[in-house]
C-alpha cells in the first residue's frame, strides 16, 4: 500500500510503497476514509531533531483519521469490517489510572504505551497511507449516523481539543457568562462553535484578519474584536465591568497571553491550547484573583465520542479541502504557504 | 390602589382598593408591569382549608412579578426608581445558610421569614395590584436590556422552576445524552428550550395533546410521543437501548412516574417537578442503578439572572395573554376553564 | 485444584476437584490469598429460582478475591508472578461508555460480558479456589504496600459497596454536615469509617443491636442511636432542625427506608445500598425538597484503587475470621446462622 | 473605648480613645474578645503608600476579629447581645452575583461596598480596640459550641485563607492522591491539618526550617522535606513517579513557585496563597499539562462556618500567644522581630 512517510528528521516526506499490516490479537486495520492535514506535522517535518522524541524513524504521518474497519484481530469485539470509524489518536499504555478513564492523551505511563508521548502518525505509522493498524480496538470509534469518514477525521483532533477545553470550563459558562475565543483558526473557529452548542454563554471571538472574524460571526460568535489597545476596554464594556468568565486561547504568543488575562474575570478560567511558545508571567496580584491558567492536550475517548455526535447532528461545522493521496505532499505544501481554505483532508 | 385579594379561605378573591405601601429601610415599592396567573393560585383559592399554611388573611395574589421600581427605602442602593426590574418570588429568612447563598426557595428558617413557605402572593401581599412592596432590596433583580416586565414576570416562577430542574442535571446532559420532558405545559414548554439553550442534549417531550407536542417539535424537541405502550420502547430505541440521562416529570401523576422511570438509565436523574400528586414506588431492583430520583422547588436568585437572560438573549419564549387589572378575575375564569393560549399576564 | 462449586440451582455448594485453568491471552491466573464470605451467596444458594439470571451451571462461588499472580496470559504487561493483587469483581464488556471509565458495575452491553450481570463468583467461576482465572487483566489491580490478601479480599466488594455510596455524596459531606449510617454491619460499619477518614462530617450510626452501636462508636461514629420514635427528633436536635446531609442506608427495609426519609435533609442524599427489599414511596410533599434519592450498586475501579489505599494506610480496618478452603461450607454455615464475627474469608 | 489606628501611612499606628459607636439599622455592635495580629498589618504599616489603596486615615487596626454581640441596630434578627461571634472580614457590597452567594472577598462591584477592597482593619475601623462596629449583621456569624473568640479570631483570616484553598481542590484530594503544602508557618500548618481532617489524601510539608517540619509532622504531615536539589525527586519518588495532585504555596516566592511546578502533576492543583512577591513564568511545556494554576484570597462566608466548626470539634489547632489591649504595639513589635510562638491575639 501507498504510505507518506519520515524517514529521516529535518527531512520533507515521501510517497512511497510498504506491506498492508494485518491486525493481531485486539487489534484493528482501518481502510482510510480521510487522514487530517494538521499544522503540527509542519513542526515534526521541519523542526524536531534527531533524538528530541524517543520515536524511531521510519514512520507513517497522520493522526487525524477516520475510515472503515477493514479487519479485526482475534479477541475484538463490537467492531465489524465495513463499519465507519475515527481513530482515538492518543495510544496511552492503556492500564495506569488516567488511561482506565479514557484520557490516554495523559497517560502515566508512557514507557508501556506502543509509543511514548505518540500515537499513530506520531512516532509510529499514521493514516496517510491506505490503510492505518490501529494497536488496540478501544481507540476505533463508531461514527454516529450521519457522518463521513473525511469530515470526521479532523475532529478526531482539531475538534477534540477544543472540545475538551470548552467542556472542562462548562461550570463557568452559565448564560450570563461571556467566553472570549483568540484566534480563530483551525482550532478556534471549531471552539466557538463549541461553545454555542453546548452552552448558553456569549462569545467574544479575537482575531487579526476581518476574514476570521468574519467567519466568526457566522459560526455564531456574538462579538467580535482585533487585538490591540481597546480590546481590554471592550470585554470589560460587554461584561459590566467584570470581565471574560473564560478564555481559551488557541494562538498561545506573549501577546495573546497577556491579552488572556487582561480581558479575563475574576474565579475564572483562561485555557492555553495554542503553541505559539510565548510565556505567561503569573503573579499574585497580576491575573485576577482565583483565575484559572492552564494548558490542555488534545481530549479524551468519551469527548471524542460526544463530539463526533455534535457533528452528526449539524452543531458542528468544518470547512474541508480535499486531496488524493497522490497528492499529499501538495496538501502540506499548500498549508505550509498557508493558502488552505479549511482544513486539507488526504482522501485515499 | 387596587389590588386582587384573598379575603376567606375557599372563597373567591376580589379586586379591591387598599393604601399604597411605603417602602421602609431596606425595602423598594415595585410599580407591577406584569403579573403571571399561576396554576397553584387555583389550588390556593379552591383548596386551601383555613389554618392549613401558616398565613394569615387577607393578602393579595400574584407571585411572578416584574415591572418598575417606583421607590426604594433608605439604604437601598444599586436600584433606582424607574429601573424594569423583575421580582425573585421565595422571600426566605436571608440569613440561613441557604438564603445566604441565594437558595431562599429552601429557606431553614421559615419562621424567621416575612411569612413561613411563601411570599408576595403567598401569604403576604401579591403583585396582582398596582404596586408591590418588596420586604427587602436583595429579591429586586434589574431586567437585561431588551426584556419587558410582562414577559418577566411569567419567568420568575413557570421559567425559573424548570429552569432549576434542567441546569442541575447539566453534567449528564452533554451531546450524547437525551433528556425526555413529560408534560408540555407551563413549564414543559420552557424545559424542552431550556435543555436546547444550554445544552447540546437531544430532547424527547412527551404529551397526550397533539398540539403540545407540535408546540415541543417548534420549540426544538428532537422527537415527540404520546404516553402509552409503546413510549419506553421508543426512547430505549432512540438511546441505542440505554434509556434517557435525564427525565423531567412536569406532571407527576402515578402515571407520568411509572412512565418516568420505564424510559431512564442507569446513573440518570429523574426530577419531578409536577404537583399532580403521584407517587412512585422506589425499590432496589424497581428502578435504574443509581438513578437520582428527586423533586425540585422553584430555584434561587443567581438562577433567576441566568432565565432572564436567556429570554432577553431570545432563547426562550413564551406566550402570553395579557389582561388589564380590571379583568383579573376573568384571567382566572380562563385558566380555570383552560381557554387561554400561553400564560396569562395581568397588566396594572 | 479444590474449588466449591454452584452445581444445581437450590442446593449446596460443594468443595470438590476441577483442572486448575490456563490463562489465555490477555488473561490472568490468580493464586487465592483470601475469598470473602458474602451474604449475597446465600441468596444465590437459598434462593435463586432455575433461570432467574442468565447464568450457566456449574460455577465456582467467591466474588470477593484477591492472592497473588501465578501467571499471565501473551500480552499483558504490568503484572509479574508473585505480585500480590485484588480482583476487581463486576466484569463488563470493557467497551461500552461506562466500562471504558472503569464502571463495570453498570456495563451497558452485558450480553457481551463474560457473564452478564455478573463476574467471579457471580455465573463465572469465583475465588473459592486454589486458583481464579482472570478473563482480562484489567481486573487485576496490584495491592498497595502493606496490605494482605485476606485483608484485602472482603475490600472488593463489602469495601468498595460503601466507598462508592459515600464518595459520591462528598460535596455535601462538609464539616457542617452530618450523615446518619443505617445498619452497622458489614457494610455499614465500613461505611462509619469511611465517612471518617474522607471527610470532617459527622456520623450518627443507626442499629437495634447495642454491640453494633458500640462498635460505630469504637470505628468513630460520634452518636450512636437505636431505630424507633425518637430518632427523628434526635437528628433533628443534633443537627440544628436541619437533618442529616446525606442518609446511607445499609439496611433498605421498608422501615429503615422510612426512618431514611424521616431523618433527610432538603437537598441532601438518600443512597440506599441494602437489599432489604423495602420501598421507599416518593411523593412530592413526603420527602424532603430536593433530597436525592438512589441505589447504588458496588463500584468502580479507580474507586478501587482508593479504598485499598485507604486499608493500607491503616484508615479502613475490618475484622476477619480464617477458614482454610476445606472448611468453606462451615464458613457458610457459620455466616447463616449468624455466629460469625466480622467477614470470614476463606483462606486457600 | 480604646482602639489601635492608622492615622499616618507610613507611620507607626497608636493605641489611642475614641468614641463607642453605636450600631444603626442592620448594624452590629462588637465587643471584641480577640483580634489577630496578622503580617499583613505590617505590609499596611511598614509598605503601604499614601494614594496606593483608596482608604482614608484614621482607621482602627485589626482584621482578624471574634467577641460577643454587644447590641444590634433595627432590624437584625438572629442575634442577641451576649452571643459569641466571629465576624467575617471581607465586607463587600452585599448585592453583587458574588457577595449574594458569600464570596465577599471577591465583590464585583468594591465601589459599592462600605470600602473599596478592604473591611473592618483594612481601610475601616477593625478590631484591635474594644468594641467593633459591623456595618451588617450578615458578616456576624455565630461560634460553634466550645470555640471561644480569642481562639476564633485567627481562624477568620489565617484560618479561612488555607481552608478555602484546600476546600477547592478536594475532588482530587482522594485516598490515593497526595497534598504539597510548601511553607509550614501561620497559614501552612493550618493548610496541613486541613487537608488531613477534610480528607485521606498524603500530606508532604516542604519548609526550610527544621522546627517548622517537625510542627508539621505533629500536625499529620506524613513527609516532610527542606527545599533543595533533591526534593522534585522525593515527591516524584512518594508519588510512584507522578507528582504532587495538589500544591499550596504558602509562601509565593519565585524559588517556591518553581519548586511548586517541579513536584506538581499533570491535570493537578497549585494554588498560590503565599503574598511573597514571586513569579511564575507559565509556558506549554514549562508547566505540568492541565496543571491548573491560581492565587486564591481569604474566603467565603460558607466557608467561615466551616472552618469554625473544625475548630470546635478539635481537627484544628491554632497556637496563640496572648496580649492585652494595652500591650498591642508590643505584640506587633514581636511579630516583627519573629520572636512570637503561633498567632498573636489581642484581647481587650
Amino acid at each position: 500500500m501507498r504510505a507518506f512517510r519520515m524517514r529521516e528528521w529535518l527531512t520533507d516526506p515521501v510517497l512511497t510503497e510498504v506491506d498492508t499490516p494485518e491486525p493481531g490479537p485486539g487489534q484493528v486495520l482501518v481502510r482510510i476514509g480521510g487522514a487530517g492535514v494538521c499544522h503540527s506535522d509542519l513542526h515534526i517535518i521541519r523542526e524536531f531533531q534527531p533524538g528530541q522524541m524517543p520515536w524511531e524513524l521510519p514512520f507513517t504521518l497522520g493522526h487525524e483519521n477516520a475510515g472503515w474497519v477493514e479487519a479485526i484481530g482475534s479477541g475484538v469485539t463490537g467492531l465489524e469490517p465495513g463499519m465507519p470509524v475515527a481513530v482515538y489518536g492518543p495510544w496511552g499504555c492503556g492500564a495506569c489510572e488516567r488511561c482506565l478513564q479514557g484520557v490516554e492523551t495523559y497517560c502515566e505511563r508512557p514507557g508501556e504505551a506502543p509509543v511514548a508521548f505518540g500515537g499513530g502518525g506520531l512516532g509510529l505509522d499514521g493514516g496517510m497511507a491506505d490503510y492505518l493498524l490501529v494497536p488496540h480496538a478501544r481507540h476505533v470509534v463508531p461514527l454516529p449516523d450521519g457522518l463521513d469518514p473525511v469530515t470526521a477525521a479532523p475532529l478526531t483532533d482539531a475538534g477534540l481539543t477544543p472540545y475538551h477545553a470548552v467542556r472542562r470550563s462548562w461550570p463557568k459558562l452559565t448564560p450570563t457568562a461571556t467566553a472570549v475565543i483568540i484566534g480563530i483558526g483551525g482550532l478556534g473557529h471549531l471552539a466557538v462553535q463549541i461553545v454555542k452548542a453546548t452552552t448558553a454563554a456569549r462569545v467574544i471571538a479575537i482575531d487579526t484578519r476581518a476574514e476570521a472574524l468574519e467567519l466568526a460571526r457566522r459560526l455564531g460568535a456574538d462579538l467580535t474584536a482585533t487585538p490591540g489597545e481597546g480590546v481590554a476596554a471592550l470585554v470589560r464594556d460587554e461584561t459590566k465591568g467584570l470581565g471574560a468568565d473564560v478564555v481559551i486561547d488557541c494562538v498561545g504568543s506573549d501577546g495573546t497571553l497577556a491579552l488572556a488575562v487582561s480581558v479575563g474575570r475574576v474565579l475564572g478560567d483562561l485555557t492555553i491550547v495554542g503553541l505559539g511558545g510565548g510565556t505567561l508571567p503569573v503573579t499574585f496580584f497580576g491575573v485576577p484573583f482565583e483565575m484559572s491558567v492552564q494548558t490542555t492536550y488534545w481530549g479524551s475517548r468519551p469527548e471524542l465520542r460526544e463530539v463526533l455526535e455534535l457533528a452528526a447532528r449539524g452543531l458542528l461545522h468544518t470547512e474541508v479541502t480535499r486531496f488524493p493521496l497522490d497528492d499529499v505532499a501538495e496538501a502540506y505544501r499548500r498549508l505550509e504557504e498557508g493558502s488552505l481554505t479549511g482544513r486539507a483532508v488526504v482522501t485515499p
